[in-house]
C-alpha cells in the first residue's frame, strides 16, 4: 500500500467508518431482522429453534504477527475461528458481531482488508454482520468476534456426551496449521538476517492455506445430516488434538485410547516436520489450529464412518479408571498430554 | 494489593482461570440453557420473542484510565455500557460474554476484582454471564462485551420512527458522568504533580459515581410499561445527547428543536462545571457517558410523562427542512453539533 492512497481513520470519524460497513454489508437469513445501525441488532429464529453463541478475542503479537499475516487473511481467520465453535455444537452459524481496537498506524484502507476477509467467509458460510465495535488502541490491533447460530434442540452436540467404547474420530488432517506457522516464522526470522534472500515456499502450499486461511468444517456437520449421524460429544480443534480430546474425556467421565498410526496426517506436514527436525505425531497432537473436527460416535455408525473420505477413526474412549493414552507405532503406550497452546502465556 | 497475594495468570492457566470464573457463575434466566464451559452457549427464548444483541469494547488508555478507575468498577461499567444497548432498544437484557486480554501486568487477583464488578452488574440486573474468552495481550487491558436480550417483536424500538411533532424526551439528569471524569482527571494531574497534596472530593460523589458506576436504566423501560408508553425511537446517551439527538433525526427524516432551560442538569453537575469553567449546557449536551435513554413520544402521551420525576422534555421534532436546532435561555437559536467523543481520535 502506497502512502498516497491512505487514508486517515480519524479523518473519516466511527460514523464515516460504520457507514463504509455497513454498505459493504448484505444481509442473507431470514433470522436477521435487523443488523448494524440501531443500539442492537435483532434476531428472530424459529419457535423450536436454540439460538446457540460464542466468541473469540484476537490480539496482535499474541494470535498473529502481521509481518506475515495479510489482514484480508487476518479477517477471514477470525471469522473461522467463531463460526468453528458453533459448528462443534453440530448448529448452522447464521450471524457475527466485529469489533476493532486499532492504532493510528492503521489506515481506512487497512480496515477495508480486513473487512474484506471478513465479508469473503460471511459470503461463503452465508452468516450475516450484524453488528460491532469500532475503536482506537494505544497499540496494536485487537479483533473480538461474536458468533451466533442456531439448530433444533435434538441436534445439539455438547462436550460431556461421551460414553465407554465410543469410537473417536476426526475430520480432514492434523497439524498442517502449525508446519505452516512453523514455516512463516522461519521466513520471517531469515528475512529480518537477510532481507535480499528469497523465501523458499515450494511445497508448502497446502500447509500454509491451513495456517493463514483455515475452513469450518460445515461440510461435515452437513454430512452427518446425509450419512444420520449424530457425535454423542464433539469439539473443534483450536488448541491441538490431546487437548481437546482430554477436554470431551475429563467432561464425560470416561479415558481414551488413540493410535498414532491411525493419525491423519498430510504428506506435506509430515515432511516439513521432518525437514524441521520436529515429529509429525507431535504436530498432529499439540499443533493446534487446523479447526478439524474431532468427535465420539456409537460403535453402531462404524459402518458409516469407516472408508468415508472425511473422516478417520484414530482411536476409542474407555473406562476414566484407564486414563488416556497414545499407543505408539511401536506397540508402546504413553499418557496423553495437553500441551497445548496457553493463551496466557507471557 | 501486597505482593504477597499476587497469582500469576501463567500460573493458573486458562483453563484454570475459566473454571474459577465458572464457579463464581450463576445462572438466573430459563432462557439460558448452557452457559461457560463447551464451545458456545445455548440460548432459548419464548417462541414469540425476538433475541437482540450487542456488542462494545473497552480500551486501556481510551475508554478507561487504572490510575483511577477501580478494577471492580470498570467490570461494573462494562456490562452497563453494552445491556444499556439493549435496554435502549426497550429489550430485556438477559445473557453477557465477556472477553478479555491482559499484559502480565495483571494478577489473577485483578481479573477476579473486574469478574467481581461483572459478577454484581449481573445479580443486580438478573443477566447471566454465559461465555467468553480470556488471553494475554503485549500491553494493556482490553474488555470485550457482548449483551443478549429479548424483546415481543411489538415492543421493539428503533432509531428511525420518529415523528415530526413528536416530543423529545430524556431519563435522569444529564453532564453528571462527564464533569465527574474532569475531576478524576484534575486530581490525578495535581497527584502527579504534588503526590502529598490530599484529593479535594468534597461535594463530588454524585458525579464521580455517574462516571464510576454508571446505572443501565432497565427501571425506565419498566415504567413504560407501568404508564403504557411505547416511544417511537429511542437511543441511550453514551457520546452525548446532541450526537444521539441527531442519530434519531437522520434515522428518521426529521429536525428537532432542543430548549437549553429544560436540559435536566444535577446542582452538583452545574457546580463543579462552574469551579472548572465549563458552560453546564455544554456538558449536559456533549458530555456523554450519562447512559440515560433519550426517546421520542407521541403528543398524546404527554400527560403521562411531564410531571413524572424519571423523565424530562426537552424539546420537539419538527420538519427535517428546520434544522437541529438548539433555542438557549436568551431565546437565541444556535445549530446543534453532534461533538460526542469520535472513539477514532488519535
Amino acid at each position: 500500500m502506497s502512502e498516497d492512497n491512505r487514508t486517515e481513520l480519524s479523518d473519516l470519524g466511527e460514523f464515516g467508518l460504520i457507514d463504509l460497513i455497513k454498505k459493504k454489508v448484505q444481509i442473507r437469513n431470514a433470522s436477521t431482522i435487523k443488523g448494524i445501525g440501531d443500539d442492537a441488532a435483532v434476531l428472530k429464529y424459529d419457535s423450536d429453534s436454540h439460538t446457540v453463541i460464542s466468541t473469540d478475542l484476537l490480539v496482535e503479537g499474541v494470535h498473529f504477527d502481521l509481518s506475515y499475516v495479510p489482514l484480508k487473511h487476518l479477517g477471514y481467520k477470525a471469522v473461522m475461528v467463531n463460526i468453528s465453535d458453533i459448528i462443534a455444537m453440530n448448529a448452522v452459524p447464521r450471524q457475527i458481531t466485529v469489533s476493532l481496537s486499532l492504532s493510528n498506524r492503521f489506515s481506512l484502507e487497512a480496515v477495508e482488508e480486513i473487512y474484506d476477509g471478513i465479508n469473503l467467509a460471511c459470503e461463503l458460510y452465508k452468516v450475516d454482520l450484524i453488528g460491532g465495535d469500532t475503536t482506537s488502541s494505544i497499540s496494536g490491533l485487537t479483533i473480538s468476534v461474536t458468533a451466533i447460530g442456531e439448530a433444533k434442540e435434538e441436534k445439539l452436540v455438547y462436550r460431556n456426551g461421551v460414553k465407554e467404547s465410543n469410537l473417536l474420530v476426526v475430520s480432514g488432517d492434523l497439524g498442517g496449521a502449525y508446519m505452516g506457522l512453523q514455516i512463516l516464522e522461519r521466513e520471517k526470522q531469515i528475512y529480518e538476517e537477510s532481507p535480499n534472500v528469497q523465501p523458499d515456499l515450494s511445497d508448502c502450499d497446502y500447509i500454509l492455506e491451513r495456517q493463514l486461511k483455515p475452513e469450518a468444517r460445515l461440510d461435515i456437520i452437513r454430512e452427518f445430516e446425509t450419512l444420520g449421524v449424530k457425535p454423542n460429544a464433539m469439539m473443534d480443534i483450536s488448541d491441538g488434538l490431546s487437548s481437546e480430546v482430554i477436554h470431551l474425556c475429563k467432561q464425560s467421565g470416561v479415558g481414551v485410547s488413540i493410535y498414532e498410526e491411525k493419525l491423519p496426517i498430510d504428506q506435506q506436514t509430515f515432511d516439513r516436520a521432518r525437514d524441521h527436525h520436529l515429529d509429525p505425531t507431535m504436530c498432529a497432537l499439540n499443533g493446534g489450529e487446523d479447526y478439524e473436527l474431532v468427535f465420539a460416535i456409537d460403535l453402531g455408525d462404524y459402518e458409516k464412518i469407516k472408508n468415508h473420505p472425511m473422516f478417520t477413526i484414530i482411536g476409542h474412549f474407555v473406562v476414566e479408571s484407564d486414563g488416556y493414552n497414545l499407543t505408539a507405532k511401536d506397540g508402546t503406550t504413553h499418557p496423553l498430554e495437553a500441551q497445548g497452546w496457553n493463551a496466557l502465556k507471557d
